[in-house]
């Protein structure tokens, strides 16, 4: 078996430990990372090529037609349906390992306790050394709605729900209504459950339909005084209106790991608006050891013809 | 049966909310707040009579004889021990209701998620509109020191291992080994538990011993790098060195919320100092609702004979 292994902007340090974790769970693997591909004329027909690929550039994946399906290496796919050469034939997999759903029910767990717990205000006594007694909310006050309730939206409400949050979620397509769990399903159902929460999670994809859903429209649905969490995709939020909105307090705070342009531009209002938190996207950071050990498990899967959850559904676009 | 409550610094909105919820778990009780305790000569010898108080006035309890129990509304009963006419002979009983639990669990696992994803440094970053991809530890790289392990130090180690981190615990008393921590015991095993730990969760009780514990010495233990949180009791920690050792970068960061003195002094250098938050004791706030379901269910227990986890052992002072 050979993976062929491609990663924007990573080094060769960290290629060698991709090569170890996939010598661990595939014995006998050949990993090549790139430019080591090798010609595409020189493979031989009874093996079996897999790719795992992080924004590779685009009509890459084409040249090689004989790759059996391609992971990548993140919950994100946009930077591989971005490319017009993309083989259409081929199944594409998104990771779905233990580190982005443990990366992601840590970052919805510190967001959710900072703004349950006022620390964006205790933050401004603090600068100002006011020491200022108050009763925070207790979960079972404090609504979080989930945008998006697949896999990632799943591992994040079973870290949320042991605190005693209230749970809401939102998505485009039918899900297994789950005990204790509000479900919103469809664009008709958005403004209601907008206005029902007190804190947004947002994880949904990077499709037509998702980009500027969180508009000046939708957060005046919002109540007064809640809160917006990104760790899906960027294109969500229409940012300078998100800014406007934390700025005169319909939105009393933000926490966004993803942007529209990342890095987020060195002059952007939104990286000195109070309220706001921004974080280089690291919510959910694949690593080495748990992305490797997916792979490895979804290959078999894969040749025993098994259901695969990530799996991109052309139809969907995610 | 009667209720003595006083609650200092409260106003008459919250001893209504008291009164109905007593009310709720003690059918036909004599709810009575400060100042209209009544005569004491006044009390009928066959009525039951318990205190449910914080920080009454030195001397007031004396005046109650009557009193069965006292029942202090928080894990704190330093307000109560420092009376020097606390009527010997009658039970002391510290909050122990759900909400203290939760709000402690809520408290450090903020702490841990923030500390653990680097957020000191993402924070300073974003002020210089910096986007520095990082990759933050995963929490099984991550041990967590419980300081003290009680009732709350349990109710914590609830909440923090579904995420994953090691946990090591260290108290003065024996405690009943549990899967997967780490227990230290005693004086001679502090400098161990602190020199193998990344971030000191503190819950320790008010007492000479603990006094000062975290100094320049055992400072000087902790792995460069480290946290401390502290949601126990001010008297644990020489404020000015670990001030200094924040400052110097030996400890990365610190969560307190309790000081010797409270409030925290307008000029103290704690509240300017980067990488240091200060909240005004809200850690764990106890929630009239829960407070006054445990004192009913309490009352019971006593009545019946049956052991009370939080009651005073004078011998231990806490």
């Amino acid at each position: 078996m050979i993976i062929l292994c491609y990663v924007e902007g990573y080094d060769a340090q960290i290629d060698e430990l991709y090569k170890g974790f996939f010598e661990k769970y595939i014995p006998g693997v050949d990993f090549r990372a790139w430019p080591n591909w090798g010609d595409p004329a020189s493979f031989d027909e009874a093996t079996d090529v897999y790719a795992y690929v992080w924004a590779p550039p685009q009509g890459l994946l084409a040249k090689y037609s004989m790759i059996n399906a391609i992971f990548s290496i993140g919950a994100g796919i946009d930077h591989l349906t971005a490319d017009p050469l993309l083989p259409k034939n081929v199944p594409i997999i998104r990771m779905g390992d233990e580190s982005l759903k443990d990366g992601m029910g840590e970052y919805a767990t510190m967001a959710a306790l900072w703004f349950l717990r006022d620390m964006k205000n205790v933050s401004a006594w603090q600068k100002r050394g006011e020491w200022q007694h108050h009763f925070p909310k207790a979960p079972s006050q404090f609504t979080i709605g989930l945008m998006g309730y697949g896999l990632l939206g799943k591992a994040v409400a079973k870290r949320l729900k042991p605190f005693g949050f209230k749970l809401a979620t939102w998505s485009t397509s039918e899900k297994d209504p789950e005990e204790g769990i509000t479900h919103y399903r469809g664009s008709t159902c958005l403004k209601d459950f907008m206005a029902n929460v007190d804190m947004i999670y947002a994880l949904l994809p990077q499709t037509t339909e998702t980009t500027d859903l969180i508009n000046k429209t939708s957060l005046r649905w919002m109540k007064k005084g809640s809160y917006i969490v990104n760790a899906g995709r960027g294109n969500l939020i229409d940012l300078p209106t998100l800014v406007d909105a934390v700025k005169n307090g319909h939105i009393a705070g933000a926490m966004l790991d993803v942007f529209k342009e990342e890095p987020l531009p060195k002059g952007d209002p939104a990286w000195l608006t109070e309220g706001i938190i921004i974080t280089p996207h690291v919510a959910a950071i694949t690593r080495p050891d748990t992305s490797t050990k997916f792979v490895a498990e979804t290959i078999i899967k894969l040749t025993k013809g098994e259901k695969i959850e990530t799996m991109l559904d052309i139809r969907r676009g995610y």
